[in-house]
């Protein structure tokens, strides 16, 4: 059992999370957000008394804090009395912010893989590279930490270790679809933090095919996907955090990530990446000041949050995973489907942060009623899914599984 | 009679202006090149002697100075003795450097109009929100300055001015057409500096039709026109200098300037420009650094110097000037026609910058003999075209006239 919430980051993901632990407090305790920027804090703070959002009277209070400094990160964690720690900040501070857990004991939860500023694309799996090599440590020390804890990486893990589970005797293919149709009505934007968003596809991609690492290029290998209301969809095989730990814990099956793209979308980065402006590395201008292309580019762009106000349409994130039972062929799609505007309504956040911010709270909920307490390090799909998508159920995600022609709740 | 020339500018023009100046040393005197990388006006200096260009034994020497201030240009012309400068510097400093010539007595000679770092695209005329308003001054003081003379604005100018004195009584339209068939082989680049080229771009374009100025936005208006030795090539209405004295001069003409472009440009521009990254004003990025957008875009693209050796094709850029002659319509095409490969062997620029550099070494040897040498600011289309033609005819950018069928010399 623990209790007691510190979220790190003020970004559109933090101010769902924000608000779904302020639904929930009654079962999480006091509330702190900290981030570089107070005022960020701040705002999200005003954002949940706005809608009411508290279940019942509690702390919920801002913190300025450099997270990449793990000895105030620790300070923080022991003045809010933190035992739960859900990092939704840049994928730059989840090692400095893990290590303060581990210091401290407070259990950790992130949503997305750790980073490198100046690398990108580094060798799968990527966990390896960071977050696994203090596994032992955790279970050494007793440290609860849940690794992916969004909806992709996330969600999309529980998804296949369900279908798996229920459906089949062998996996023989894990394919995630990640189709965004909604629309923002802007020239461009991209739906969270530019700078996360374009390194994802400026690198290889990685795919687990065959038993083997396989490389490719964006954009080079697509599928159009006809997916549950959403309809006909084009993707395109992209690297994604989950690939790398299902990967390893299902090393029978492919894996594959696919995430939907419009042509324009496509166009607006190609030209952006052929010109050099998603380039991390620094560059010199004529004036002599040196300049990383793609922060720019992310200046120039809206901020993610701004969007939501007038986002309409639907997300479909789902898993499409081929295996055999009894020794006939199986196929099964578990999938989500969100709303932007009953997110915005909800939670004054568009859907796509939604997606990726209720989660982390559902973990949250599963760790401090100790379901998910597991006092080492986990992914997604080495934990128990029913739990979780029974709470998901409850605060806003629903689980639904299609299989030929039935399409009904998981638990149906 | 004036002699020893100073060149401000360090660029892809610059050299060729150096080049140009030096192969005529006899009758230009001293050559000096100034600008605020002494680096890069020895690299020329080293060009020049690679080819071994100049005519005679002389000085051909580097100088260090910011253009911008006028003290340090007038110091710089003092000590050289130079009577002509050859502005081919960044056109934020044109009234800097008129300045200095004013102050010393020097001739001024430039190829395009002053701007202002943070203002795109003024109140038109141009010319006379900053170069006009020292026109008196220069009368007074008889001081020559020619505005203007490089190839656009410049020799087309020229060429509109001896369309309508040899060949009409009366002038309706002056079309202006710019083609650069040429291919340089890269994903995308500017043929000069990206940061005017873009400015040139990026405001309201004004033309001046049926006595007043007309309002357009960039690619709004389209037309294909069939040119010689290039063909069929879609160009569109765009702003440029020479309209904004064309039509002060000929104010019954509509005076329009067309600027070849093709699909992959315009995409490619279009998302730069929606994207906000094509601003002269400055962004904040997340870390809090101010950055002008555009000067970012300049620095990931490829130096427009560096095209040169791969070059290949040709540019035509020419007037299509229509009025009355004896009450019946006259209709007539004025150009020239440039080779980038042969530009790159004689001097080691391409094309474009070859059609910018070569005419104000024209103009400067014609204030040198005294032709042109007005004692007060000029346009070109101010000047007598016929000696400026027979100079550059004998210097690399021959001009033809072309009439119905006939497709010959200007003065066959």
């Amino acid at each position: 059992m623990k209790k007691n919430v510190l979220i790190i980051g003020a970004g559109g993901v933090a101010q769902v999370v924000a608000h779904k632990c302020a639904q929930n407090n009654d079962r999480l305790g006091d509330i702190h957000i900290a981030s570089r920027t107070l005022s960020k804090c701040e705002a999200i703070i005003a954002s949940v008394h706005a809608k009411s959002a508290m279940k019942q009277d509690g702390v919920l209070q801002a913190h300025q804090v450099d997270a990449m400094d793990t000895a105030a990160v620790t300070e923080l964690i022991e003045s809010t009395g933190a035992e739960i720690v859900i990092n939704v900040g840049s994928a730059f501070v989840n090692m400095t912010v893990l290590d303060a857990c581990i210091e401290t004991g407070a259990a950790y939860i992130d949503t997305a893989i750790h980073e490198v500023p100046d690398k990108i694309c580094e060798t799968p799996p990527w966990y390896a590279n960071y977050e696994w090599k203090k596994r032992d440590l955790c279970t050494e020390k007793g440290i609860t930490a849940i690794l992916g804890a969004g909806f992709d990486p996330g969600v999309v893990n529980a998804f296949a270790r369900f279908a798996i589970d229920e459906f089949m005797d062998e996996v023989t293919s894990i394919d995630i679809v990640d189709i965004n149709a909604g629309s923002h009505g802007k020239y461009f934007a991209t739906n969270f933090d530019p700078e996360i968003n374009f390194r994802e596809f400026t690198g290889t991609v990685y795919s687990w095919q065959n038993g083997a690492w396989q490389e490719n290029k964006m954009f080079e290998v697509g599928h159009e996907w006809d997916l549950p209301v959403v309809g006909k969809q084009k993707a395109y095989m992209s690297g994604h955090d989950e690939v790398q730990s299902l990967a390893v814990n299902y090393p029978q099956a492919d894996v594959r990530f696919w995430m939907g793209f419009g042509d324009h979308y496509i166009n607006v980065f190609t030209v952006l990446q052929n010109l050099g402006l998603l380039s991390e590395q620094p560059v010199t201008t004529a004036e002599g000041q040196e300049v990383i292309p793609l922060k720019v580019v992310k200046a120039c762009l809206p901020d993610p949050s701004s969007l939501a106000p007038n986002y309409t349409g639907k997300t479909c994130i789902g898993d499409l995973v081929k295996g055999t039972k009894d020794g006939q062929p199986v196929e099964v799609f578990v999938y989500n489907v969100a709303d932007h505007k009953e997110a915005y309504e909800e939670v004054g956040s568009q859907g796509i942060s939604y997606t990726a911010g209720v989660p982390p709270v559902a973990a949250a909920l599963l760790v401090a009623d100790g379901t998910w307490d597991s006092k080492t390090m986990k992914n997604v799909e080495e934990l128990d899914p029913k739990p979780f998508f029974t709470i998901l159920d409850d605060i806003g995600l629903p689980t639904r599984v299609r299989q030929g022609d039935k399409d009904q709740a998981w638990n149906a």
